[in-house]
């Protein structure tokens, strides 16, 4: 099976291709130990910490802020989920909490991905489509050795998913029409956005990204152009 | 000898990588024996052309034109270099002219560029910073083989070399200090202008990219921080 016209496969990364709650949670312990009261959960601080995720991004997507790069959002909401937690932001030095900021640089990728994304490098371009920033995601792969062809993403394009530009202004960079990009995505409402720009959509299920109790994106919602278990997966479905 | 507190090596590309001189001509070659009088000489016509590149970018440099990425202004002087050979464009298909145009996406890389880069990788982030946009420099790498951790340059920062702009908002996208980056280079001019911003700087004698006449950049013409043959005689420099 071939994705008729598809040259590139862009990705996802957070949840698709790196396992972000488990490597906040491993960063987070060792702050924690030292900067906590001893009784914060590090996993329920990550998932914290990812739940101003989203909103962190709206003033942005709503024009009200000029781009931001995600490691700055990060960082912001890092002090607001501190607070949350009931530790005071200023009585941290600040570069322990720059250092903190950094465990999204450090995330791991789910056992089938490098493997996954080199077999499909083999036949596409292969790049993130992610709201991390560039040296984020530049980061991640070469401290994980994931092998990209390039870094895209909101902050090549100035503009967050799942606005519309954050495809088509890739598509755009790429030289080629939407539908010859596919994404790749564990997330329903990423593929929906992106097949309404006109791309190619590929679902890869994550059903531990948010723990042994996930109740979202376990499976697809519409009928995506391809769904598979892992990556690995989706590059034998490929014929890769 | 290592350069003390650089993380990342960013790279020159048409000259210092890859060797747009030879294969430019190749593939207007094919194009005159078609499309030319039978008396133009390819290599005539790839310096010709190679001459409108550092004007077509004037107009952006200048402020007097949005960001045009350089896939865009190959394409006009093409039609212009045309003209100055006798070829009238309006003559020829314009899918021919833009399978022309791609040229510049299959020049081959210095026999040394290859190796050299995968070493200076492991010591170093290595991504280009040229004024080539992101799928021209994508399908350069991605046809020869080579590594780079991201794609930097002109597209990224909206703003071509050798713009301040250029240079300083590289390091931004990066996170790093001015004076983390090394850029590589083997056009002494490109170096004098990566220094003014604080870049440190490495150039790589490409003694034949004119052809065997060249007159410039036969040396370096300042006190660059290293000197190198060639990329892998940098990477032994550097001790990888």
């Amino acid at each position: 099976m071939r994705l008729e016209g598809v040259r590139a496969l862009v990705f996802d990364v957070f949840g698709t291709v790196v396992d972000w709650r488990s490597g906040v949670a491993r960063d987070a312990a060792i702050f924690l130990r030292e900067h906590g009261e001893g009784n914060v959960d590090p996993v329920t601080f990550s998932d914290a910490w990812r739940r101003r995720y989203w909103p962190s991004m709206e003033e942005v997507r709503g024009g009200r802020r000029p781009f931001t790069r995600l490691d700055v959002l990060h960082r912001e909401s890092l002090e607001a989920v501190l607070v949350e937690f009931g530790i005071d932001p200023a009585s941290v030095p600040s570069s322990a909490l720059d250092e903190l900021n950094l465990a999204w640089h450090r995330l791991d990728p789910w056992p089938d991905a490098i493997a996954g994304i080199a077999r499909l490098r083999t036949g596409y371009i292969v790049a993130p489509l992610s709201n991390g920033n560039i040296i984020l995601m530049l980061d991640i792969a070469k401290r994980a050795g994931i092998a990209w062809d390039a870094i895209l993403g909101a902050e090549v394009v100035q503009a967050y998913k799942p606005a519309p530009e954050s495809y088509l202004r890739t598509a755009e960079v790429l030289a080629m029409r939407p539908s010859e990009l596919c994404l790749v995505a564990a997330h329903n409402s990423d593929l929906a956005a992106a097949r309404a720009c006109g791309l190619r959509t590929a679902f890869v299920a994550r059903p531990t990204e948010h723990g042994p109790g996930q109740t979202t994106d376990l499976r697809p919602e519409q009928g995506w152009d391809l769904v598979a278990d892992n990556l690995t997966a989706l590059a034998a479905t490929l014929g890769l």
